[in-house]
C-alpha cells in the first residue's frame, strides 16, 4: 500500500480514538475474523464466489494487520522480507514440484528434517 | 509494501510454479490458517508474547494476501480504500466513544440501522 | 458424547489446574486455532487429505468446546437442540433445492428478508 | 450429545439434500467460519459478552462437527478417547504448573523434545 492509504488508515483510528481496542491481542482475534468472513465467499464452492464481496473482506484482512504493525511499530517491508528470506531457503526453486501430493509431501519432508513451518 | 518486497513474493511463487495451488479459495483457506497461526501467539495470554513470533505470521499472514491479490488481479489500494470510504461512512468520527461496551453497542446500533457490517 | 468420554475431558483440566487459563475468550481463541488445524488437512486440496491427522484436529476441536460448555455451565443437547430449531424454521426443508450456487443464493434470499444466519 | 440430537442433525441434513454439499473440505472450512464467529463474540472484550450469542455460535461449531464425524463416518467418543490419551501422555498432571508463562514455557519444552503438538 501507498503511504496515502496507510496514513488513511492510521487517521481513521486516530480520529475515532480506538487505538484503546487495538491491543496485539484484539487485533490478532480481528485478523483471524475477517480472515474467516473471506474464507466464506468459498464456504460451498471453490469456484463460484462474489468477487466484490472477496475485494471487501481481503481488504478488511489488510486494513487490521496494518493496525497490528503500527501498534507493535513494526514495518511491512522488513518483516516480510525477512519471511521470504526463510521461505527461499526452506523451499528451495530447483526442488519444487507439480502435484498437490507432491507438494505436501515436499513440504513434509523439509519440515521432518528439522526445517519447522510456523 | 514496495514495489519490490511484492515483486520478490510473486517470483518466489513463479519459480516453483506454484500458481496452480494458489486458487482464490486455496488462499482464503491459507489466509485463515496463517491468521490462526497468529492468534496463537496470544492463545493463553494477551500480554506476554513472543514479537519474534509474531512477526513471522504476521507476515505469513501479509504474504498470503499479496498472492490472493495477484490471482485476482487487483491492487491493495483500490481495495482498501474502496472499503475505508465505506468505513468512514459507517463510523462517523464525531460519533466515536470511549469504552468497549459502548463501541459494541455504537457498532451494533449501526448495524440494525441495516448497516451491516461485512 | 458420553458422560464418561466427558468426564474424561474434565479430569484433565482438572488434574492440572488448567481451569484458570479456560476463560470463554481464550477458549474462544483455541476453538479458533484448532478449527485453522483441521482446515490445513485440506489446505491444497479437497480431496486428498490424511484422515488419521483429521481425526486428531476434529477432536481438539470438539474437545475445546466442551472445555466451553464446562466453564461456561452449558448442556451440548440444549444450545443444538435451541439452534436447530431455528435452523429447521430457516431454511425449510421443501424449498431445499440443488446446486450450490442456488444453495447460496437461497441462503442470501432468506437472510435479505431480515432472516440473518448466526 | 444424545442420539436424539444427533439424530435431528442428521435428519435436518437428509431433509434438505444436502449431503453434496457435506464434503469433508466445506466442512472444514464451515467449522473455522463458525469458530471465528464465536470468537467475534469476544472480538473487543474478554469479559463482557453476549452468552446468548455464544451459545448460537458454540452450537453452529458443534452441528458443523457432528456434520464432519457424519460424512467421515466417525464417532466423537473413538477419536475424542484416542486424542485425551495422547493429551493425557503429554501433559502429565504431576508437572502441571500455575502461570501462563511457564504454562507456555512447559509446553514448548515438551515441543522441544520432540512431542509436537497437534
Amino acid at each position: 500500500m501507498t503511504p496515502k492509504t496507510i496514513e488513511r488508515i492510521r487517521r481513521f483510528t486516530d480520529d475515532r480514538n480506538w487505538h484503546q481496542f487495538h491491543t496485539p491481542a484484539n487485533l490478532a482475534k480481528s485478523i483471524s475474523i475477517e480472515a474467516a468472513e473471506l474464507l466464506e465467499c468459498f464456504q460451498w464452492s471453490d469456484t463460484e464466489y462474489d468477487i466484490e464481496h472477496v475485494k471487501e473482506e481481503l481488504a478488511d484482512v489488510l486494513v487490521y494487520c496494518q493496525n497490528m504493525l503500527d501498534e507493535l511499530g513494526l514495518d511491512a517491508d522488513e518483516i516480510v522480507n525477512s519471511k521470504m528470506a526463510k521461505n527461499e531457503a526452506k523451499y528451495p526453486a530447483e526442488l519444487a514440484i507439480g502435484s498437490a501430493k507432491e507438494y505436501t509431501e515436499y513440504k513434509n519432508t523439509l519440515s521432518d528434517k528439522g526445517i519447522s513451518e510456523e
